[in-house]
């Protein structure tokens, strides 16, 4: 189990920029690569690389699979020959969808849509869900200037009109250039790269745990909430009105940011009393891992959000929104897929396991232990690790520097668990939604012994 | 067969806006859809809809199906037991390949990469193509700028430099917002979604057949090229330089627009002159259809692109560049999939049934009787229409009037014949692979009974 997996790694990062042409390297930029998987061996939360080494995998393709590798009922989707012709034949869903399409979205992504958001577009991936939903909120914010629908010939020449998304800083919302202008996670994935002016207000940096500092904490939010505000009005006056707020329930790549359910239900009040739509980016919270389906459930809000993306877990892309952002003519929301109807098979199933097995209870149960654990950790270690933090199994843990945190991530993968970071110094736990206690307990003895011959 | 597909269409598109809640409708933006269809009992060039009307399709879900429907090739790679794995565990490609990930890129995309492009980076869709085609080349201008790949800290913060991508009036290159920023097809497209102010050259608009008004396309050719420098001077004097310019070898959705091989060599020429790259988007073009497999290989150009874009018959989406234009660091060009490994293993079946069905050469065959006949129905009915052009199967004509074009394509359909419009009067003609010259005299004998009856 614990034996290195080093000849994948060298095949390709090893070796990337000494001969330059590697035949074992995809040709492509490869700096990235962490190894080579053995996808067809790898078994519900273990990932099996190239050399036979059988990973523990806490980090789950960056939180994209729902219920562990090889599932045997997806297995069974797959080999139905019923279903062979929506793996072959993926049709414009936009123009002529395939007869069972509203059935398949009625007992599949219909079941699990937001309060209040009784529509849902499918999309491809995150990127394309926040692209799309970003247009939904300025053509939604427009008709709604114009005061009808229909716009004049003087709108459509030129069209394109000043007005701006207001994000968060440290907020990951996709690498596409609409995305790329609200994502603030890393400078590295916006250098180069032309961005629009738009608003970003600041997160709240909050302490851990939550509970015990609730008074500094909801005096850092209302901080936030008035430069937010601020914002708004400033960008109006700058004659670029913020015509969405979109921001993350937990911050993700940013470093799992924390903010309280008051935070998130003042800042949506704050965008409606603006004018501006509110987007809730469920791309990597979404799916359960937090314990409720969608980590917007935790704040408890009987009108959350106008729009809610999603992608990862949910297997394909899109998002959910209210019936007044739905747009007034065809192609204004429009690509050639629109999705792919053989991936919403796939997460149909993935929907009926969650309910069988009960999956979201489980992951508070185990989210209960991994963070118990990590508290116990951190109470131990104090040097090391710090800001122990999490909802169900989303968690992450601080550590004391970037240094150290990449060389634990790595000493923990040549010992069979698979982390992955995020933000500056954290670790962020993204195990599937069939991890168990025990798995957190394997994942405990592997770290607790990485720390103490730290 | 002739029997017209009322049921399906009446189901959704003319009960939109009535009622408002027809079951029967999926809760989105429905008014594109034009039936529903039952991809199960379609095969080959024929799409089946829900009443059972079998319809030759000359559309092919957007110009997005390679080898027909259900092609027994592509079934069986399903039904494999081996390639189970790859449609269920769905890899974050760029940290975690499968092994043989790049077996399968040797023996699938590469071996139809362009020439001079040895690169190949995988992508999910044409938009995610572009956007990161585009994000390549603003990295590799500012590179060259800095005389360096490291950026300094400087560099970093803010780092969104002022840089413009030219591209073409009439232009499509998908809807995401880096993309929308180059589309200008239709008005409606842009409409209340915020832009850059990139520099947009004119297309030549030529006379057709080309080979009959050789002399006024050159002039209008030229004039265009000259514009074409004239922005890339004036936007470098304005501080937003031009890193990149981007072009479809032939216009789709602008309404199949056609160059000469002699513009797109002088364009690159004016492009490595001052120092922007040259991407030439496939997304529509590549494939096939014009009878090689990238419509720019018509050229005959020794360097013809820096950058080839591609997705839809390709299944995936992708670009493929010179060594020159990788990035220098991981993360710059990435997301979380980075294509779908079991999309590649269904694209290299396409290719090879491409090889051993010799398709290319049957594309060009098929091609000439398509464009024959269209020139005979032009010559017959000079009022209705005109502009018969295209490529290998990759043809168009224009119609009158734009109502004429929309109700011939209607009627078309309650015939048996799925066509599908592009510009303001063009009917597209998108055919499968496989389309053959029997094919061709179905679809000409419905089109000429139309014609004769308006
Ligand atoms: S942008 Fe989402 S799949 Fe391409």
């Amino acid at each position: 189990l614990h034996q290195k997996p080093k000849d994948a790694y060298l095949l390709c990062v090893g070796m990337h920029g000494e001969s330059g042409a590697d035949a074992k390297c995809p040709p492509q930029n490869n700096t990235a690569i962490n190894f080579f998987c053995n996808y067809e061996e790898s078994r519900g939360n273990f990932l099996v690389d190239v050399d036979g080494n059988r990973m523990l995998d806490v980090y789950t393709q960056i939180a994209s699979i729902p219920i562990g590798y090889n599932h045997p009922a997806l297995l069974k989707v797959v080999s139905d020959p019923n279903n062979a012709s929506a793996f072959v034949n993926r049709p414009a869903l936009g123009i002529l969808p395939p007869e069972s399409f509203v059935d398949k979205l009625t007992e599949g992504l219909l079941t699990v849509a937001p309060k209040g958001l009784n529509r849902v577009q499918n999309m491809a991936c995150g990127s394309c869900s926040n692209e799309n939903a970003y247009k939904a909120m300025f053509i939604w914010y427009r008709n709604k200037e114009r005061g009808t629908s229909i716009p004049s010939d003087a709108d459509l020449n030129p069209g394109c009109p000043e007005l701006s998304i207001l994000s968060f800083s440290g907020a990951f919302h996709g690498r596409t250039m609409g995305c790329l202008a609200t994502t603030h996670s890393k400078p590295i994935h916006k250098l180069d790269v032309p961005s629009f002016d738009w608003p970003i207000a600041p997160f709240p940096r909050l302490q851990y745990p939550l509970d015990e500092h609730v008074r500094e904490n909801a005096q850092e939010e209302a901080r936030c909430l008035e430069e937010t505000e601020d914002l708004i009005v400033k960008w109006r006056h700058k004659g670029m009105p913020v015509a969405g707020v979109v921001i993350e329930p937990i911050q993700a790549e940013g470093g799992d940011n924390h903010a309280s359910a008051a935070f998130f239900i003042s800042l949506r009040k704050i965008a409606s009393k603006h004018g501006c739509a509110f987007h809730v980016d469920e791309v990597q919270t979404g799916g359960g891992a937090t314990g409720r389906f969608w980590a917007h459930e935790h704040w408890g809000a009987e009108d959350p959000a106008d729009i809610v993306s999603f992608s990862k877990k949910l297997l394909t892309g899109g998002f959910f929104y209210r019936d007044e952002m739905e747009t007034d003519k065809p192609y204004r929301i429009f690509n050639t897929w629109m999705g792919d109807p053989s991936k919403n098979l796939l997460l149909a199933e993935v929907l009926n396991v969650i309910r069988q097995e009960n999956l979201l209870a489980e992951v508070t149960r185990t989210g209960k232990a991994l963070l118990g654990g990590l508290y116990e950790l951190q109470a131990k270690y104090p040097n090391l690790l710090s800001r122990a933090r999490g909802q169900g199994t989303f968690c992450a843990i601080d550590v004391c520097k970037a240094s150290v945190r990449d060389k634990l991530i790595l000493q923990a993968r040549d010992n069979g668990v698979i982390l992955g970071g995020c933000g500056d110094l954290s670790i962020r736990f993204r195990p599937a939604l069939i991890f168990k206690e025990h798995h957190v307990h394997m994942f405990l003895n592997v770290f607790s012994d990485l720390l103490a011959a730290h």
